[in-house]
């Protein structure tokens, strides 16, 4: 049987695990990003982790952020502090001695749902990834979307509110500073500073608040909670209805840490997406939280490409 | 040498043409939409208007709003008064006893920037269609996007404010109720009511306002439509650059018949999309007037694509 690492690469965490053609995980593990301080240093710790395992290994697979697939770089990754141009296929392919494929960690979902997930027979679908940073993934008529540069998917930075918040690129109201998590922490902030009532986060101390407790506390009916999930639904319906109007996209799968929030999520993003897809769209979508969700779509995804990529005929 | 009727049916004009391979026009025509009470009496018009030349028509191709491509009918049509649903490829087909295919307004206009226009060697590229609606159609991957349900394209329904203008559809804050005909002239009235200063655009009656005679008042510098052309030029880099960061699409032309405005509009658009594109896209995409806009993009488009599907083998 065959088997290739995946390896997904987050401003939060590095995940990797050796996935088989069944989709089924060995080895898995997951390293805080901020503890690794190269990508050289990643490339051993990973090689150290599992080089009792490396037998059979015909592959790697790596998403990223800021990914240039043409150069197989990691380029001027915003949330990532290894430089400003990381030739990371070079690093693990000498490190690993393996064949090695880079792709934007969003399409490494998509990849992920395509072959292992909820989208095996779907020909137009997006996979949303809701992280530190916001990412996209599409098929469109059966094939994925890198478009001219090889860097399409850019949806956290598409505009929703004119003249709104700064972001971390330079521009101004971004769906990026509204919906991953250190939007939806400013909003709490900024929600709970001005609440006259008391909240359940404030329970909590202020640098312990996250996108998954301001959720839960959501759940229990917390008002101000309630009032951040209600301003990252009606952002987040934004860019999603923006994605339907605009492509006629069918299947929508949000992934990422964000999305195991989950039904309260789905909920209210369906309910303001109601408002803002075309009224003869609107019985047409379809948003889901990604099948593959519990496991890691883009370390799936990104063994799986390894594997269509380099699979040697057995 | 072959020849195919190529028919724009749109909210204010229908025109049409037969075109032959080199995309030369002859016969061409235009005629008030509303003054045809239906879909069989514009056939029956364009009937008598042409048939003198019929000999060696092998085709007809129809771009029109509201296309669903799998029924080939025109559905729920805002801009149009010929009832909801149109099945209009039969009422052709019946009529002159040849072959129809209708499709988008906007894909047809991306067919003819594809097959006669600037598109030729392109598989990644969008028009604009800037007229009483906003229509948009796309090549990715060299294919044409008709989306899960044969609608993608509506990025005029795309929302660019939230809780902004209502909108023909029913949603709010749709990028239509800004940039096309209507919201244009709604922005010109709405500025003048506020206006202290005198405006050329007082010197005409007001039912006399439109987006050509704005932009005229803008290039002579008058303040008033200077602000109105601002609004535009903002809304409509909004909408294009949520297609660049999203997509990654490298070329955007701008169609119809207020791109006829020119420079004015393509140079103030540019500087807006310098602030809302992602600093590294910005040196890597290319806003253009569309090459055959002087022509007609969906007569051409509508017609090559009759040619693609029906061109008997000489």
């Amino acid at each position: 049987m065959s088997k290739f690492l995946g390896i997904d690469i987050g401003g939060t965490n590095v995940s990797y695990a050796i996935v088989d053609e069944n989709g089924e995980f060995a080895n898995e593990n997951s390293i805080m990003t901020s503890t690794i301080g190269s990508v050289e240093e990643l490339a051993d710790t990973i090689y150290e982790a599992i080089k009792s395992d490396l037998k059979g290994l015909e592959g790697i697979g790596i998403g990223a952020p800021s990914v240039n697939i043409q150069t197989q770089q990691i380029e001027y990754a915003p949330n990532l502090n290894w430089g400003d141009v990381i030739p990371i296929k070079d690093i693990f392919q000498s490190r690993f001695d393996l064949p090695v494929v880079v792709i934007n960690d969003a399409n490494a979902a998509a990849y992920g749902e395509k072959f292992f997930g909820g989208a095996v027979d779907m020909d137009h679908f997006a996979v949303i990834t809701l992280g530190t940073g916001i990412g996209l993934g599409m098929f469109i008529n059966g094939e994925i979307v890198n478009g001219s540069n090889g860097l399409a998917g850019e949806i956290g930075h598409s505009i929703v509110q004119l003249d709104g918040r700064e972001c971390n690129c330079g521009k101004f109201g971004c769906l990026e500073t509204y919906i991953a998590k250190d939007g939806i922490i400013q909003t709490a902030k900024e929600l709970l500073e001005f609440s006259s009532g008391g909240s359940l986060l404030q329970k909590i101390s202020p640098s312990d608040i996250t996108p998954l407790e301001i959720f839960k506390a959501a759940r229990k009916e917390d008002p101000v909670s309630l009032e951040v999930v209600d301003a990252v639904t009606k952002y987040l319906a934004l860019g999603v209805s923006n994605l339907i109007n605009i492509l006629d996209i069918e299947h929508v799968f949000l992934s990422g840490g964000i999305a195991k929030s989950g039904n309260i999520l789905k909920r209210k993003t369906d309910k303001y997406l109601k408002t803002f897809v075309l009224p003869n769209l609107r019985d047409k979508f379809d948003l889901r939280i990604s099948e593959i969700n519990d496991k890691n779509g883009a370390i799936l995804g990104s063994a799986a490409l390894a594997k269509q990529k380099f699979e040697a005929v057995h």
